[in-house]
This record gives structure tokens, C-alpha cells and sequence, in this order.
């Protein structure tokens, strides 16, 4: 709960339930804000609304969420219609993406800029654009899926059904099942996750920073990957600045943020490379709440800065 | 010279000249707008603005032509104040791709939809974006470059100096190169060109039409690249319509545009795929006037249909 500087007045977290009944999760939900209000001594009815923060696929203008590939029995949940009818306040509904890029813009690494991409990157790869200083959805919500940009022609298998997507070989999900299959027994990286059939993207950065060749490997094939992905989306867009999420910000600058840079530059003609920014995220731990914040604002029209 | 519903009042062409001054170039045009307004009867100050559509690189703020690559002489030349000098009316510089998007938008295959890309597809290959009804430039009007998206890692060299760039397979002039050194002796598309060094994209389409192996050989080429750089722009932007230009448009609906909408469709997700337009100019011989049209009301911030 928070304003619209930023301000946060109460959080609370808790991980997403799916029991089956989408309907019984939502009123869950609504409970929780509820009483996260009566903490905060605020009447609900203070609000000036909403804003929810969901994996898509969405139907933004409904508020409805279509088929989320993981929260089992949410099919054609109207998440905006059930939450407005139990809370009495204005909900609006945004692709993670999009609610992260808008906070990223408003709060975040991308303040001041018109033109900016902001990549989430941990299970899936999506993008959520802020372009003329407002949020571009799309036809139907869809725009932003840079994850499934072919990177390698006929390569591997997504998990879209697809091959050779962006996020078949950056995406954190992608990448963990690569690692199982690839750790060595007996590395670095086996070591830090227990086995090498537990082995994450987090153990990789770990590896690394302490010089470990395989993680080291593991990272350039990723850095080159995401750079190729920034290639295409870099010359469509022509943004100011792109904002990488999850891995790349935990990895940091040395690791992935400085070589993606370089590699984006090599690929890309001078002029579009010379003021692009490629910054990691500035919103922290509260990125979340912040994104929540930013998709209420934009069921005001008040999203812009 | 025209009218904001599309009529045309008046017509004039002549080939770009580059004298290698490009003050005087200008100057020269200027007489011609004055000469075209005389013949028609109204007075240069009765006019509401000018749009000059150019090929860029342009920095559109500044209505300035910055280095285009095929008029020499024509460096950093400062098109807008030369012309509101000599014109004494206020002049809009667009890149020519955006002027054309504009163009399909307000009075073309675009109409009535909010989210457009149209494709340059004659020497080179650009796009002009309107999102969310408006035209959509990035930064600097570097927005579009679609055409430099890659779609062959390491392919072939384009002209931009990269390599595997959309533009060096569907170009046409990257195609007219190839098909000086890929035309056979003897073959149908080398006997409608007079020789093999002469085919052009447009003897492959008549030769295609006939049934010529080689020239339907070349075009499959053509269409399957083509729908790989369309990949990539539809996952990133979900517009409701691409409209294809002067290569494609020419070539037709069984040649280029049935089988570029079927592949294009097998590489994007459904829900993508299922309601997504790809079209034909539909501007006609008329397309440069009407995308002058559209520039100048661009500087009236009236572009907005």
C-alpha cells in the first residue's frame, strides 16, 4: 500500500495460492487487503484504488486474466469485476511486465526517460514498454514478448511450443533445466546447489564471481543470447534505455551488465548504441508493491509522469 | 498538394537531384511548390504547412537530413528552415517510412486500426509505427529500423556495414546484387532483363507469374526471410495490421503475400497469429503525395485521425 510518489505505507506478502477455485483465492486476496488496512488504521473506502500485478496472458481492457500457464484453475478469472465487487474500489488489472516497466519509469532506473523497455527476467522473459512517456500494450495486451523473438533459427525448443525464442535460452526456467542436464557432478556450481540436477541460475552467478569456468561459460552464452534479443528489439523501438530484471541485476555489472552492453553495441550502428542506456533495475525489494502502485494509477489515467 | 481528407489538388514529379549543393537543390524545389501553387491558382499562403517526406537518417525535432546515403552532397542539411525561409510556411521533415505509415493510417489499408507498422520494402527495408493511433518515432526518429533486425546470425553482409540484417536478404537492392551473380544464363528472369546482371525483383515477379522455377525458387527465399523479420516485429509491437510495401504489394497476394501471412502465422503464438492483418499498401500511385500530406499535418499535432 502506498502513494504515488512512491511512498509505501504497508507490505505484505505472501505466496500465490491456487487451491482450484479462483474465485475462493480472490476473496483470500481481498481479505488480506482488508486487513492489511485495519493494521494501517486506514478505512478501505481511503483508497483511491487498485492496481494488480499478473503473469499474463491478460485481457487488459477486461481485466481478466486468460490462462496463466502456472496457477492451476485461473482460466478467464475477471480479477478486475470480482475484486471491484468485493473491495468497492477501482482495480485495474496489468501484465507484470507492464506494471514493472511503468514503475521502473515512474520510481525506478528509468526516470526521466520517454522511451524505455524493461526486461523481466527470472522464470520467463517478457517486456513491458513505457514509449512516449505512456505504457504501449499492444493489440489485446499482447505487445512486449521479446522472451519469444527468435534468437537461433529452428534452435531450441521453448516452452511456448515454439524454437530458438529469446527465452529459450535466457529465460530462468530454461536455463535451470539446461543446468541440470549440463553442471558437471562435482563442479563449482554442483557444489553451491547441492547436485547438479539442482543447479539454478543463481548458483551460476554465484560460480562465477569466484572465477569458476564453467559458470564463467555459462554466462557468456547467456550475455550473448539476451544480446542478441536487445538487437532486435533495440532497432524496432530505438528506446533510450532498457532496464533488465532478475538475473541480469543479480548477476550485476561485471558479470552480464557490461558485456551485454558491448555485445548489443557490436550489433547494432553507432548511432543507436551511442546513447543507449542498458541499466539494471533501480526499484529493489519493493518492486512489487511499486508495480502495484503504478498499474492503480493507470486505471486513473494518471500514469504519467 | 492536397487536403487532410486525401484529395488531391494538384501533381508533381521529378526525379531527386543532387547537384551537390544542397542549398541550391532546395531552392530549386522551392520554385517548383511555387510554380505548382501558381499553375493551381492558389496562393503559396493559403496553404497550411508543407511535408517533405525524405529518406533518413533524420532528426526529425530539427526537420534536419542528417547523412543519407544515396544523395551526395546532402550532409547535416537543415531541410525545414531552408524551406520555411524560402516558403514562408511552416514545413514538417518526416522520414519517409513514417510519412508512408501515416499515410496507410489516415487514408490507406491502415484505416480505423490504432496499432500499424508499415514496411518500406523498395531499395530498403524500414518501418513507420503508429501505436496507439500516433505515430511512434524512439529516439532520435531511430524507431523502425527493422530492416537491420537480424535474421541470419553472421549472414549475409549488408549494406549498413552489419551482417545478417533482414534488409540484406529482402532489400531490393541487396536482392538486385544476388541476383546478378545467381541469374542463370539463359533463364527466363535473365531474358526479361536483357541479361543476368540486369534482373531486377521486379523480372523475378513477372518470370514467378509465368512459372519460372528459378524466379518462384527466388521468391520462396524472399518470403521466408521476410516473415522471419516480421516474427520478431509482431512479438515485440502485437499490431493489428503490417502493411507491406512496394516488393510485396507488387508481387500480390499468391506470390508474396499468401505464403508470407502463412509462415508468418506457423512462427507466432495463436493468439497472436489469429487476428493479425498482413495487407498491401494501399495507397497507389498516390503514396508520396498523400504521405506529404500526412507529414505537414503532423506539424499541426492534427495527424491524429
Amino acid at each position: 500500500m502506498g502513494d504515488e510518489r512512491g511512498g509505501l505505507l504497508a507490505r505484505r506478502r505472501r505466496p500465490t495460492r491456487s487451491s482450484g477455485d479462483a474465485e475462493r483465492d480472490l476473496a483470500e486476496i481481498a481479505d488480506e487487503a482488508r486487513a492489511v488496512c485495519a493494521e494501517s488504521g486506514l478505512a478501505l473506502a481511503s483508497l483511491r484504488g487498485v492496481g494488480v500485478s499478473v503473469p499474463g496472458p491478460l485481457d487488459p481492457e477486461r481485466g481478466v486474466l486468460l490462462d496463466p500457464p502456472n496457477l492451476a484453475g485461473w482460466r478467464e478469472v475477471p480479477i478486475r469485476r470480482l475484486l471491484e465487487a468485493s473491495l468497492g474500489l477501482p482495480v485495474q488489472v496489468e501484465n507484470d511486465a507492464n506494471a514493472a516497466a511503468l514503475a521502473e519509469h515512474r520510481f525506478g532506473a528509468g526516470r526521466g526517460f520517454r522511451h524505455l523497455a524493461y526486461l523481466t527476467m527470472s522464470t520467463g522473459v517478457g517486456a513491458g514498454l513505457v514509449l512516449d512517456g505512456k505504457l504501449y500494450a499492444g493489440r489485446q495486451g499482447m505487445a512486449g514478448e521479446v522472451g519469444h523473438a527468435p534468437v537461433e533459427w529452428d534452435g531450441e525448443p521453448c516452452a511456448c511450443g515454439l524454437r530458438g525464442c529469446l527465452e529459450a535460452y535466457v529465460g530462468g526456467a530454461a536455463w535451470t533445466r539446461r543446468l541440470a542436464r549440463t553442471t558437471p557432478a562435482g563442479s563449482r556450481v554442483a557444489a553451491l546447489a547441492g547436485s547438479p540436477e539442482r543447479a539454478r541460475p543463481e548458483h551460476v552467478v554465484e560460480a562465477a564471481r569466484a572465477g569458476d569456468a564453467f559458470a564463467l561459460a555459462e554466462l557468456a552464452r547467456f550475455n550473448d543470447y539476451l544480446a542478441r534479443g536487445l538487437t532486435a528489439l533495440v532497432f524496432v523501438l530505438a528506446p533510450e534505455v532498457v532496464i533488465l530484471g532478475t538475473i541480469p541485476t543479480a548477476a550485476g555489472e561485471q558479470l552480464c551488465l557490461a558485456p551485454v552492453r558491448e555485445q548489443v553495441k557490436a550489433r547494432l550502428w553507432p548511432r543507436l548504441a551511442r546513447e543507449l542506456r542498458i541499466l539494471p533495475s533501480g526499484l529493489g525489494e519493493d518492486r512489487p508493491y511499486l508495480a502495484g502502485i503504478c498499474a492503480a494509477l493507470e486505471a486513473e489515467g494518471a500514469g504519467r509522469p
